[in-house]
């Protein structure tokens, strides 16, 4: 801690980042949980799950940072800052993976954030406000569904107690994982802390998951705001009939109608700016025999954009086309679930975006496709996204990749970005 | 036997036709496997078919029939014409049913020659040419497919090792099940007879399994041929992406071009006659995730036409299609069966509706859309078949109906003509 650094000086901040460190730290997460594939299975709460928490728990002291846990398991590394009473700048992500993930989702974000830290003593910055790097628990939902318990936790959008209640597949619930997760973490002398404490601000790194950062060349890019979803349910039924013996005048094929309406939704929800996220991605057909006309069709969509007035004008016009006859076949479209977009704060995302700019990173802006913890952030405290790209925008895969020069520019843009935000 | 009547009297023949005693021996038959939902379970070579095999065998004795079975299980009743250097005149049908069957299909057959039989000797009929009635072991295919193994092997189109050697579910060989049902024969003493034995000709009575003849009100209906039947196979091969991150104009969705595609094909498949038949019942969506755009599509695709010429010719309409990118996906059209359209010969389906005249029964023309056993026999010797309109037309279902006026006008029918085949 020799030299002290501007906080608003971005390339001094940017360059004490260590790329080998960075390399070496995602080396070593990887290895818990590794699949013969060279992807990653680290669910929420399993024996690597804990100890890559107690791995992270361990990097406290050589910060100089206190780590503690929350009653959801959501892992914080707190920095003192020279004013003890403002409320802290927090980064991080997730640790947990897919069954059959990557080395970098979720991962990256927290192993970014704690490079950033490092960086920010590195280069002598003597931060005004707390700092804190967090790992929210099982953000991606595969053992314990819906994800994104720790932050939604965390921020009082879901009770811990029917958090706690949710099973996976063998019938484990979370709470008793999470018991025997917080008691490895009480063994290594971790401190409890309390749920929804004050933040002055998030900013999560994560891979992109999609392909327009690769697309267009950038290492990284300033999220807006992450879209709004909703799903819904079409179900289509005809009659099933020999398909030797019934004459086509005579037919009501639920998946002639199916095919019918689910290009006619696909056409309605067609934009010439390419905003609409429209997917049927589950549909099935009944009684699914060569020779058997089909009577019944059930396929969902998936309807994703930045803006509520689209969502609610395409979920009308899905409405109006649902209710036409298809190949004399009667739909019912049924909404599952709805999710509002949301809008990061200008002052936040201009930060991020002229700090890209004092790095000369071409970081655009873009809006966030995929759920993160901080949608639930966003409802706590002034909340953005940093994303890196990821190869061919693969995520969720064994194959899923960020290459090191990348990965290590957005943690340039996140470090210089903290240290501004901590001044 | 006090009274004669004249072969062709059709009329005569046909009063001769005992409603009450069909009505019953379809009650009976309907026992043999009867399912809670009063639908039918006699797969083939079970103990119930093994147990119809016997009553059958056992209704020989009061025909003054003699009773013999091949090395297939075809169960024969042969009664004996004035000249027995002739070869017989054939009916039947089948008495094994899907596993939730009705009470009709293939039932219905084997009874109405059963009561024709039982009619012409009422009536005083003195054939010259031999009569016999059959029940051909497992058409439906079930329980061993393919089906109509019994007539198919009888006729050489397939051979009897290769058929025995055909599992069930629960990896029983036809072989095994025929001979336990064999073995019960032989107790019954009822003894064996060869294969491919030469025949006049054969009729088959069978519920139309379509809804032609219901609607246009016919009690009956002359069978001209089978449609052919061409099986394809499409697959369609895109990528799978995140639903909410990918744009549209990146995406290479599999669903999408499958609909497009299924559309196209449908629309070359149309005809203003609504001779073709054309069904996708098959249509399995991957990896089939609310939020991935699916990078997968198999669907089936069931071609019937009566004329070859047409199988062909949309055959390498379909191909072309199957040629082009579909929302840039790459398809390709597998063929996986072709069955060629069977016509019968025209003067045995004119005496067929010259003898519903006689009766003063409308019974149109119509072409089987369904596989029978008969399909095999027109290989064999002149075939043609009686319809009689099934509810709905419905079948392969415990709902399948045929009203008895119906069933009794059919036997007449078929008792009348052939009376008039063997005289």
């Amino acid at each position: 801690m020799g030299k002290t650094t501007d906080s608003s000086d971005a390339k001094a901040v940017g360059e004490a980042v260590d790329p080998a460190r960075l390399e070496r730290d995602l080396a070593f997460l990887a290895t818990l949980g590794a699949r013969d594939d060279g992807g990653v299975a680290r669910l929420a709460l399993d024996a690597n799950d804990t100890q890559a928490r107690l791995w992270l728990a361990e990097q406290a002291a050589a910060l100089g940072a206190n780590a503690s846990v929350d009653a959801i398991g959501n892992l914080f590394l707190d920095l003192p800052g020279s004013d003890p009473t403002l409320a802290p700048v927090v980064t991080g992500s997730h640790l947990d993976s897919q069954p059959a993930g990557g080395r970098y989702d979720g991962a990256l974000g927290v192993l970014a954030g704690l490079e950033a830290l490092r960086a920010l003593g590195d280069a002598g910055i003597q931060p005004r406000r707390p700092l804190s790097l967090v790992s929210w628990t099982n953000e991606e939902g595969a053992r314990f569904a819906p994800g994104t318990s720790g932050s939604a936790v965390f921020c009082g959008v879901r009770g811990l107690d029917e958090t706690r209640a949710i099973r996976d597949a063998d019938g484990v619930s979370l709470g008793s994982a999470l018991d025997e997760c917080l008691a490895a973490l009480d063994a290594a002398g971790i401190p409890r802390r309390p749920l929804a404490t004050p933040m002055h601000a998030f900013v999560e790194l994560h891979i992109e998951q999609g392909p327009i950062l690769e697309r267009v060349g950038a290492p990284a890019g300033v999220v807006e705001g992450i879209q709004g979803v909703s799903w819904f349910e079409v179900t289509l039924s005809g009659s099933a009939n020999h398909a030797g013996t019934t004459p086509r005048a005579m037919r009501r094929d639920a998946l002639e109608g199916a095919c019918a309406l689910a290009a006619s939704l696909r056409e309605a929800a067609r934009d010439e700016a390419d905003r609409v996220r429209f997917t049927i991605g589950k549909f099935v057909v009944s009684p699914g025999s060569v020779n058997t006309i089909p009577d019944r069709v059930t396929f969902s969509i998936d309807l994703r954009h930045p803006e509520a007035a689209t969502l609610d004008a395409l979920s009308a016009s899905f409405r109006l086309l649902a209710g036409q006859p298809w190949a004399g076949c009667q739909a019912t479209l049924t909404p599952l679930s709805r999710i509002e977009p949301v809008d990061f704060p200008a002052p936040l995302t201009a930060l991020l975006a002229d700090t890209a700019e004092d790095l000369a990173l071409t970081a655009p802006r873009l809006m966030s496709g995929a759920f993160h913890d901080a949608i639930h952030l966003a409802g706590h405290c002034p909340t953005a996204m940093l994303f890196v790209p990821c190869r061919g925008g693969l995520s969720h895969h064994p194959d899923e990749h960020v290459d090191l020069d990348e990965a290590v520019a957005g943690t340039r843009l996140l470090a210089a970005s903290l240290a501004r935000l901590c001044a």
